[in-house]
């Protein structure tokens, strides 16, 4: 594996050490974004049409919870995975839509780091495991979830 | 909780019994809708720049997992949530990006039923907890996970 230039990041897997804590800013959901992802990936009706939304269990037109995971995602990118050396996620666990995204929120999302050790195959790279909190403008959690990202570990000269 | 009328939909819990198994077609992934996906959602230098891609573990420009997540989300709504009474997710377990999602790689995916129960707060709400495999055009698995669905129970007149 080829590592990026070490000079080319701010962030390396020391930067992470358990129970670092990472606000990482927010964004506000319009319709248009939510009709527009919806439209692409998850034309439910509940997603699509106000009426078929008002009847069902979110009430009102609600974002998909997957465009909730890819808002967040940018949110990360913006707050910290930019800067990083970071080489990519295995995965995600517990991941939870606690309550819906309603076009007109401003959802905010902060990072918080569980775990961390290096990888035993490659000495070179560092696993952290975080817990993603996702909350709107009330405060409320709308999503969690946690999951396991890459980064390279700092190269010593 | 308001029920859709029972005359709009093709399936019910009650057909998604544990052990069946349904395939979900298949879709092609372009460079274009990967770049405009990263652009938006996980602008990594890896998802965006092939130079950043060679140098990266995945080798080559690759899909977002959410980019996947989202592809998988379109293929379950054509497949059988479009036709069912369908009423959202609580959520995702042991999401798993299991290899890179190329430009010009056809996913395909399927769904599994492994649990399925009326709940017991809403005995009109049934969940079917489901594990969906997603594969490229070499049968390579690219992406699993797990997760509960909740769909209405047929009404009975």
């Amino acid at each position: 594996m080829e590592l990026p230039p070490s000079s080319a990041k701010r962030y390396y897997w020391e930067d992470f050490p358990v129970g670092l804590v990472i606000p990482l800013g927010s964004t506000t959901v319009t319709r248009e974004a939510v009709l527009a992802f919806a439209g692409q990936f998850d034309p439910q009706p509940f997603h699509l049409d106000d009426a078929a939304a008002e009847a069902s269990l979110f009430k009102k037109l609600s974002a998909s919870g997957w465009h909730t995971c890819s808002m967040t995602m940018r949110l990360m990118c913006d707050g910290y995975l930019n800067d990083s050396a970071a080489l990519g996620s295995p995965g995600v666990d517990e991941l939870r839509w606690l309550k819906p995204v309603y076009p007109g929120d401003t959802i905010s999302a902060e990072m918080s780091v569980l775990e961390s050790r290096v990888m035993n195959s490659k000495p070179h790279v560092g696993l952290v495991r975080s817990r993603w909190r996702v909350f709107n403008q009330d405060g409320a959690d709308v999503m969690t979830m946690q999951g396991w990202g890459m980064f390279a570990v700092r190269q010593r000269t």
